[in-house]
């Protein structure tokens, strides 16, 4: 339902165009230093109006604390973190109140609900993914004092694909960051740029590929059988709105190899056992093995069009729908902090089950 | 950990040389007639030893009840099956309880736990997924009578990859299910079969892709936001062992498109609200729209090579390895019961979870 | 942990003396009509300051509704509500978090966490249950509609008690109700009222007995072996704090008689099968058989004292408390809105679950 | 539902006159040495026909190891155990097919389920806490090298109760286990045999109290709010078949007391912050602080009984059975190692989650 996570829950609720979205994060170390910059500087990454190539709704995503802080620090009890929406315009979703958009959740919710918020999607609005970010915001800088690393990417946007063996080097990533496309390949990222420009302009919108790695895992993090790191952090990416593929390590592309081609050799090194390639991500019968874990995220294009699209009203009859409001053309860049998010949640949560499970 | 699902849920437990595997299905209706032929038969298409491209390890697979029947139907408390393992060999595995198999669990298993059972992977093997498998078999009959079904079948061995846009008749996955390969394709089914049996006398192994459909989908099934339909059916698919993509609807495909090319549009029917065109797979907003459900799953190839690898031993010492026993060349053809097995668990503890959520 | 619930799911933060409390309620039914009157009601039950023997903290207990509802009806989204705290005053407590006040948890909230919120107790404070009496009173009118009612009262405070067959009709509930011990029987109301003034003023505190029926529970509600109906009550009324005891039907008293002393007839009557007798509480292994559920709640006396008490500092040496702050000095008139919030609570989820596991 | 545990996680299945019953155990440190004598001796304390007082079915009670151990040892996968019915006779139960047993769950399963296993109870049968008491037997040695140890006791069969301020010593304890009614107490347990002797040939049966005491605690054990320490212990004994009541510390009694009279001052020893006095029950806020937590458990008198009773049969006709079968008079003495065993899966489930909760 609305709550994720073993030892580490997160529990969200809001609406793109009630009072706002929130989170619940429960099960945090007690004694843990909350950085609400941080928090902000997160939310400013997925903000909307960020930039010509986004949405232009204008939300400043302050996040207020209701609970589970004290002098800074967390005590063990939940924290809660609410963002009022200060630019809803529920005025503009009055024309889908009657229709169902293509590709957009509103006939599911109808037929499952009944009582739809048709207001910017309600709940299945984007918008809650905020809350995601706030959340995993709290224990991004517990994971880094750790040397846990969660760094996405834009690799992939419509034809325009980052070469296969393309990584990204800190710097590249901050250089990336810069650049309203959230791609590190500059020559790319320029490309990437004037084809959503031009989407936009055309009332169209366009889809991509979020490319990621975990890096500073300990090895030993997962679960078998049904919470295998990779299990948990696919599902974990398929709850992220447009998701509609994930694969890790050498992903699809080993369904064309043979063993002798992508087995990974252990060697022996100084730091203890590694291996010689890293063909399965990090991830050996569901658990980590202290590689760095790729994985690559596929995003369908925002269902959202200013052209006009066939529907059937909520009665049934054919109609034409052409979306007002604001809209993304490409939610690609926007996107890599929550994937970001959504990885460190999994992550953290895998950190708190390993020490009860570690009895050596 | 070893249960998988809300309402449903599905607890395994066995090793691949031990006694055997076993699962607890809790949660299914009460009075439900259960065909043990039918659990019988779907095991015997995922068993060993089925034709000359598999493993050569002989299991009947028998299902022994142990719990949860009355007359031949369940009463409402859990069903206990367990299947003794009858051909096991630990002997074979007294070499790798000294080394770590590249690509196995061998390495995480030891670093996680300490005290690993090595004897053909103890609870890492493929053998765990009979256990999901015969839980599965209780629930198709049930499925189907509501006309669910949830049909796989193999599209890609190595190189050798189906037409993407081949969608089988229930005729072609009839005469597929026949073949020793599950392909459905017979042109393509031949030249998958020769190229396995060559990949298996070269002592190597080679991935492919499983396709799949679930089909008679009632709308509504699915629950924002972390139990979307398709995020638990990818949870579920990366928990089988080798997976490592999963993608539903166009897939990664849609990450090339623009929105006027992915969206399905809405459109009246004498049946209801159906879409033109079904690019979302089925699920919107995490939501079951009516539509067929299709999804792929990615393997890579078995790890286990007759070849001699390089590999270090459990102190960390460079050794060379090259398997013996027995072992299956690709687990495309056995992984077909797999992923329908898992898919048809997801449908059914959302089958159950939809009528506590039905206040229509 | 913070969750309470299987279907229907309650999660709550907030402490005592922070910005306030509130609730995340997950899997109502949607398009549930809510009222927020009747959550405004039931929490001015549970106020503080609402007579002369409650503790004279002022807090009005207005709930903000934050997210999952649309035009007065529930979406299928999460319900947030918000309560914020208007009367904290945390400097009243700065003397405590220097040392351990007797029988509550600042030590082990210290011992456990660390970073301990000492103002007020903050998570470990009974302000924390007016989230639960705000979450059930979303749900007391749609239980209320299938006839199903949870009714507590003061049974005994101190040496007073109820005589063991007293049955107060829903007049003598309501009578009670305006009285401020909520204890419906008339003459020992008043001796209670005079008790606890005494208590009081001799700044001591005094326990008691909440005793409760839950009625027009349909026959079937309970899961067995570890969610039988009374086991999940039970865990639900331990929860609550200082609550020391539950027991339900004839309770300890069972522990005296003899089968043929203790068991239920059943007989046929023209509403279906009854029982004759209710010895066993309306639970007959673990699931209701429609008849009435009595059980009674032991509440320990308030831990807060305005007497000096002998202690420890958090360094551990021995020091001398008396309590400043306002203080309830009997907490069980208050607890009666919490008794019946939680019962509430857990039928609800039950109800939710006998749905999905109906299949007549 | 049939799983129980948050990090230990023990699912059961199983009925009275069917194959057998058994558990599955997930979340076991590896490592742990596994003592199946242990096993085999705490199932011998809960047997039947262990005594002239008990009934006099006859199991061996031997659990067959169905997974999860390796040289002894566990390996982190789950222990699944397996309790063969080796003196069922189900044709006992013809009768009940067609009737209620009073007080019995033959009814509220019927109502139900529809499909009912009449065989002696099936799934509602006692029976079912054989496979309690063999997971608990699994951690009992590892508990007891922490210093953690469960003794439970009779300390009341219908009037005749031990003294309140009645402690038994190790000693005591071992002396009680001796006598067929595990009542430590000399003199009052010859006076409890006689009384069982009588009851049991007047063909009735006779309830109880259970007393307990854990001991041997950390600092810090349970799980605000919802989780908290006694709450769960309280939801376990619950969940044991015939159980009406539960109470911790001074439970009831202190309803009765005052604030004065009932707060346990805190003192510094040399072994560090300990209390005066345990009116508490050596839990606070819902986390233990060191000292014992004693509880009682309340049990209804057995409800088969050989005398005829008035009730219905299943199609609503008034009819009167008499128990054929063997059966309890008292379910007390056999009570004692379930209790035990319950208390020990919960506290070992908090020993875990302590590990992730603590970073200090």
């Amino acid at each position: 339902m609305n709550t994720f996570g073993n030892l580490l829950r997160v529990t969200t609720f809001g609406e793109s165009h009630g009072p706002g979205v929130g989170c619940i994060v429960d099960g945090l170390p007690a004694g843990l230093p909350i950085d609400l910059d941080e928090v902000q500087h997160q939310l400013a990454r997925r903000r909307p109006g960020q930039s010509a190539i986004t949405t232009q709704r204008s939300e400043a995503d302050a996040p207020e604390v209701l609970s589970g802080l004290y002098e800074g620090r967390t005590t063990g009890a939940p924290v809660a973190l609410f963002i009022r929406n200060t630019d809803a315009r529920p005025q503009d979703y009055s024309q889908i109140a009657q229709s169902f958009r293509p590709s957009h959740a509103d006939y599911t919710y109808e037929a499952k609900y009944g009582n739809r918020d048709p207001r910017g999607g309600g709940r299945s609005s984007a918008r809650a993914t905020a809350a995601w970010v706030a959340a995993a915001a709290l224990v991004r800088p517990w994971l880094a004092s750790m040397g846990i690393l969660a760094e996405a990417w834009v690799s992939q946007v419509g034809p325009i694909v980052l070469p296969a063996d393309y990584l990204p080097t800190a710097g590249d990533l901050a250089l990336g960051e810069l650049h309203p496309t959230r791609c590190p390949h500059p020559a790319l990222a320029a490309k990437i740029e004037e084809l959503i420009t031009q989407v936009r302009d055309a009332g169209d919108t366009i889809g991509g590929v979020v490319a990621a790695r975990i890096s500073g895992l300990p090895v030993g993090l997962g679960e078998p059988l049904h919470d295998k790191l990779h299990a948990r952090l696919g599902q974990a990416m398929l709850t992220i709105n447009a998701v509609k593929g994930f694969e890790y390590g050498d992903g699809f592309a080993m369904a064309a190899l043979r063993g002798s081609q992508a087995n990974d050799s252990f060697i022996a090194t100084e730091g203890g056992i590694r291996t010689a390639t890293n063909h399965s991500g990090g991830i050996q019968g569901g658990i980590s093995n202290g590689e760095q874990v790729p994985f690559r995220v596929a995003f369908k294009p925002v269902a959202t069009l200013l052209q006009a699209q066939e529907t059937v009203t909520i009665s049934g009859q054919p109609t034409t729908l052409a979306a007002r409001g604001r809209h993304d053309p490409c939610v690609l860049p926007r996107a890599v902090p929550i994937v970001e998010a959504m990885a460190l949640l999994v992550v953290a949560d895998f950190v708190l089950l390993s020490k009860a499970r570690d009895f050596a």
